[in-house]
């Protein structure tokens, strides 16, 4: 089975990083292929990079789609485009928000994402909301850039570090979910170290991948997920015109 | 004061008619800037086509409020690119569908939004919970492709008089919300023929818009609507970096 | 146009600033009509003062509408009587707590409303469920009786701007909404203070009333705003009787 | 134990009615007061109404706990003026539209209110998000007026009766709720009829009023239901002043 | 009136205690029955033990209905096993919960449960969002074992008193709910101590209990709460089968 | 690795079929061990079923985690048990219901769940709010008894396969999830023949438990799932004694 990591920026240390996460749980029979796109922003820090990031995205999972890939794992905690990317291909398409809330969901009622700069906490809370997950949980920031994570001089991994401890202390939560793909190598290290689970949601997203497609399940396509209908797109975006 | 209204698709005669339905509600002193972008999709229907659309609505965005533009309607039902549009300038930012259903929420309890085509479907249940409506509104199609309501022979307009004919008969709605920018001819004829509010979500946005900006207020900037962080953008898109 | 704007209290000081609150918003054309009953309580503070002001507050409604007004604003934050304000006319009726969610929903995620003393938070709670805004914004009390607003001399604004600042640094909130009509004086220096917008409902009301009457509509009589039906009142408040 | 049951409005023989059943369940030792108010509306049918007879409401109640009533009954399905009575005592104040579905919640999952007019489902849909059973009510309306249920001859039972069969029907309701105090006499027929439980709000909340006496529970004085303020209150209303 | 109060765990020293809880809150004609099963946890902490409290519930509940109860109370605050012993009787099965809840409803917005262990604030939670009491209620932990409240040398009820006083102070409740049956013995007295209403489960419940029979209802037979069809089990079980 | 897959109920028949189903999508390296319980219901039809089938049901978890699972799914639609076995093991263990959901909300927005009796509607509504999914998806029943489904002259299949047409015109699902663990086999043939995802929650579950043991992620042991407290149980279930 084949399944595509996009990481939706443009950051190919980021990319390697997450390619590692998502091989280092992949079952035996499964291919990682790992790309980020050409085109769009170096990382994804808020609603505008998020929004840039969709057309380099949508490139890589039709590409990617080609090449035979299975499924899709989209490696931003935001879950950009995801409901574009659905659009274009049966196979399905994963975001790893989702993916890393559905599994805490199984582990433990209350959670909290720790993310990387408040300027993403209105997002996380939207994405709260849109996952029925009200109640159950909360987000807080860090405090660093993206980018600052793939620093290891950065100090990035101790704030990270500082402010699961305080929510363990303060919000009552069972599960930390890590609020950025950047941090998909910290997960296991950190639910050894902090005793209890902390989700990176790009291994879930695989997993959830390998069994999507081992159920032989696509996207519906009877409503939200059908196919752009055919039609003319102008400019710069042209080539990206449903055919 | 001036306006600016996107129609985020490329479509020049839906233009003119959103803009024409935007300055018959204007107030007097407000200028109406009715635009679309050269780039992107001629009609947006479905998560796709919403996606593709928000470079050009960037664009047109970044420009208007350089010629002077004291707010911003975007004029597509689905909200496309509302919270990207948001972090690039410090104006007001209104969504069609935000503003319907805030007007709506002013003159009755219940609503039923009528859209065009039943890919929209899902797109309305999520801005319903997004907006927190739910148990108060909901969504129906009236089979009419957008395009089709600028073409006076396709019959588009009878389809929508009828599914409003079965919403008030079924739903129990208090208002109709309108739910395509390229009905918003339409509001006022249905509102007396059907003798309740009938809502175009270009007029509410206006009229929102020229209220925001007369209140001097301005999108905060404090977390998810700050600007974008400066940071290089590739490829295609490489114009589009924050700077 | 003409909007009549209802001070539900029957002070006339504060009346005075709703009024001049009212009119630094208003359009050219607008004529804003401030008024309070002659009966009814001083100040409204908590749910039974709500109830109370309901009697004349429909006389002025009924009154101004008699005079020509064409949209009603209520100023309390209380949203007192809104509901049956709407079945006494057709004209639209705002009430300027929900104005003022509506118009920040706008501008940001989170908010915290800021209102004068403790015994309203309960009604808040009520209103941001009423109002579907239940994990967007919460309630704070500074600690202010409602005519210390009106005495320079009572420390009332400082109390409300050290409540701000708490909101600010505590809450997370990209939007603070002034929770009393007697704040309405505020609004635009606490906005250039705190550098986030600070809402007064009172000015947010009249652009949504100039905004409903610009777009031609009426409150919806389909159903929970019909007209009430023609029975007799007995006693006191026989005069009330639908007729 | 003496237990206040106010009618809101002003028909004596619904009193009469309510006042029967609320003693066809009352306990030994309970003496039931049934009244109504001198002044306000002749029934209650919609928002209007329902603000106009608060004015009474509030003066039965401080008068009935001079008597030395216990609790209160507020026998309006509307549940008018429940927040502002909550106020002027301490003794519990319970409506029969919270006290019905806090019954049937212990009976079953799913209900339906009948009501008597179409005007009323938006006031119900809201009480239903209040009292947070969103997704297990929802509301229907015989077609009948309030006083229809005075008459024998008006055929209203025999509606009442049709539009239950409706939501057994439809509906998959477990509890039938009577939507009006008039419907008080026809619970414990139309339970052995139906084959389900159909609860009249009266009888429920003469329970629950028995139950908190019992308790030696009384209203919370420390937010929303505090004393109200003294302040002088001005014309017609002069007398309702809290003092 | 006969009503049976099961303790569902087998600690008799606590159905002591439950039973002299209820005894003190019921009416003249009610004869309390106060059991614990013979079978099952010594007490109740967690999911866990709550499972394993039913079979003995169940056979308790069978019991006393043979004995000539009327109604049950399920005297443990994680209302365990109240849906299944609904399906065995037609008499009402009240969980202290719940009964807390809806009696807190009746007397201030917002409330907090003080219950036991932190195992148990998940439990509590999911009750919250079931009973549909978001944003109105929350749960909090003393830190004693259930057992503890057994033994005056322990200090747990300084304990539960200190929670109690931190719940005044930074929750803004109107009602302390006792979150374990275990406390019954303590609300009257810190009822007067906090001067808010404290409201125990076990008293509340009896009274919904005294009230449903009183109204002739009873369970809902026609869904989810019907009896259990006819079938066979295995093994230690075989004599729980419906037959 | 071993998937330990309990059927809660004692028909080896269906045992064999969820097996079966379970070996079907199984991963290579998957082993499915496939139990039911000695004690306990023949099927589950309802909350009574439903409580009487934990004790077997942790029996089963228990003794499979001791013969090496390294997780397990909960056959029954119904997510029995599933709190309680979550606290015996630090093993994931993974309802169907919840797996189905999850699943489906990766591949469209709305779904509907087709179960067998109605009985069981009140039980979905509950999980589909328990599970955030309020306004996505419903749920409807086929009238058909478990144990129809063994039984291929039953004309149970056709049921199901009437209902989910139902299912697919009225409710606009894009999403079908099989509401009972005995449709198992149907889900292939089924999302072939409805044109869109049919959605057995055992498969689902296999894939969600291979993902969290692929993960190296077990339940968290820091509030509601920690280990229970040793402590005596008395009786039939003295065996049961946590220790």
């Amino acid at each position: 089975m084949k399944i595509l990591v996009v990481n939706p920026n443009t950051t190919a240390s980021m990319t390697a990083k997450i390619g590692a996460a998502a091989r280092s749980v992949a079952a035996a029979g499964t291919e990682i292929e790992a790309v980020n796109p050409a085109m769009g922003p170096v990382s994804i820090e808020g609603f505008y990079d998020e929004a840039f990031c969709v057309p380099g995205l949508i490139t890589e999972v039709m590409a990617g789609e080609k090449r035979g890939a299975q499924a899709v794992v989209v490696a931003c905690f935001d879950d950009p485009g995801i409901d574009a990317a659905r659009t274009v291909t049966s196979i399905p398409v994963i975001g790893i928000c989702e993916a890393a809330m559905r599994m805490a969901g199984f582990l433990g009622h209350r959670f909290t994402i720790v993310t990387t700069l408040p300027v993403s906490l209105p997002a996380m809370d939207g994405l709260i909301r849109r996952y029925g997950m009200e109640g159950r949980g909360r987000a807080r920031a860090a405090g660093v850039p993206v980018l600052a994570l793939e620093d290891p001089a950065s100090g990035a991994v101790e704030k990270v570090r500082a402010e699961i401890r305080r929510a363990i202390a303060e919000d009552g939560s069972e599960c930390i979910l890590l609020g950025c793909a950047g941090m998909a190598d910290l997960a296991r290290e950190l639910t050894a170290e902090m005793g209890l689970p902390v989700i990176d949601g790009v291994a879930a997203a695989v997993k959830l991948a390998e069994g999507l497609v081992g159920l032989g399940l696509s996207t519906s396509k009877v409503a939200g997920y059908a196919r752009p209908g055919v039609k003319p797109y102008a400019g710069m975006l042209e080539g990206f015109a449903p055919s």
